[in-house]
């Protein structure tokens, strides 16, 4: 059986005219599914609302106890249940989930290196509590997972929506044929970053490489593709990175490990 | 088979020193249970902080799009999330819930009267989900519900957490026999609003209504009271009025219909 798995990222949540055509676009999209979400631009905006420094380091968040909480309150409450009653309105059995719901993504809170990243927990694939999802998509829900996780004592963690989107791809290859959609505001990866309709088609570990040595492929876009990579090498059959709003069209890039 | 609907508000939710302790008391009562919350306190406090107005009508809320937004950050995010890892930790499997995932609770927005409630959501026990429910209870999950509801058109909508907690238990009342527990911060209803132990281990309807009569009974008790009553007579077996830190102790005024 199939399954893919779609991320889409705060551009799109956060953005009042995509987010209706995007949840158009999923709720049209074929087979078993499951929305990875996280929404940064909103909680961003509430943190500045509240007074609450907004710290990032490498394109991560930094998370506060402040911060923290304003995740899982934007994340968890706003987005998730935004996005769960738009996909009901259009007859996709929605059902939203942090990693602590059910247990579904015990985390570990990162530990302290050069840098504290704070209130953020890394995940592993074999800690994915698989069963509870399978028995969601057997009766026919479509869960709908923010970027919050717990680390079972208690206390609610922040973990990258990729890395969430990516460990749950991995998690579920043993069980089902995985296809993992990286959603953002290009078609593709794009060979020439001032033509938008510049995408390349198919993009091997090889090219990637050269791409990254080339600058062609920077910023979010590296941490990204790393993970994009490292789920194929753990059994994730397709990664495909394209445009939120043209999930059902076929610009796109496709990832593949051989050359 | 029996279940208890457990029904906590905002003084124990937003009490850093009372809700570990409520968790403790949850996570040990026995059986088949669901656990119902409001979170109107850091919903208030967040309000102020963001410059909402707070506007309030007989004790209800009314609900501004821009409180509606604060309401399921804090009660479907926050507080929600903050439960279920709460829950987890002490190894009750809870699961957090809106009535927007899987469609647990559709809601319709309150018709404009005298007064516009806003995003208000009534809701009716023959509409509830409670197919979903049984599968969550089969699979010994423990269901988290917090009171924001939807339209099934998209919107999200606030729902008082006495009304969700009493429909909830006529919904499962034709399967289950089904036992509500309203707890607050006294130890039952008193006879004695002074005396904190006076309380009124058994009330039937007609001493309900003498004691609201005598004044005994006022306030927010009252709407708790009838919702309660209305519960009974679609088929509830029991209504318990407790403190939440005496979930599982004796003092406490069970409802009764008949004299």
């Amino acid at each position: 059986m199939e399954i893919t798995i779609i991320k889409i990222g705060g551009n799109i949540i956060d953005d009042a005219q995509a987010l209706p055509q995007f949840l158009d676009l999923f709720s049209r999209y074929h087979g078993k599914k499951i929305l990875v979400h996280g929404g940064g631009i909103l909680a961003t905006q509430m943190a500045k609302q509240l007074g609450v420094p907004t710290q990032m380091h490498q394109g991560r968040r930094i998370t506060s106890p402040e911060m923290l909480k304003i995740a899982a309150m934007v994340y968890a409450g706003w987005s998730n249940k935004q996005i769960v009653a738009g996909l009901q309105q259009r007859g996709c059995p929605a059902i939203g989930l942090s990693g602590a719901d059910a247990n579904l993504i015990p985390a570990r809170k990162r530990p302290v290196t050069d840098i504290d990243y704070g209130e953020v927990g890394d995940i592993s694939p074999d800690e994915v509590n698989t069963g509870i999802i399978s028995m969601f998509l057997f009766k026919e829900l479509v869960p709908v997972v923010c970027s919050i996780t717990h680390d079972q004592k208690g206390h609610l963690l922040n973990t990258n929506a990729d890395t969430i989107a990516s460990t749950l791809a991995v998690a579920l290859a043993p069980f089902y044929h995985t296809r993992l959609v990286y959603c953002f505001e290009q078609k593709g990866v794009l060979s020439d970053p001032q033509q938008a309709d510049s995408v390349i088609p198919l993009i091997t570990r090889k090219t990637y490489l050269k791409l990254k040595e080339e600058g062609v492929v920077s910023g979010g876009m590296i941490p990204k593709l790393d993970t994009a990579y490292q789920a194929l090498e753990q059994g994730v059959k397709e990664v495909y990175i394209k445009h939120a709003l043209h999930l059902n069209d076929k610009l796109e890039s496709l990832l593949i490990l051989s050359a």
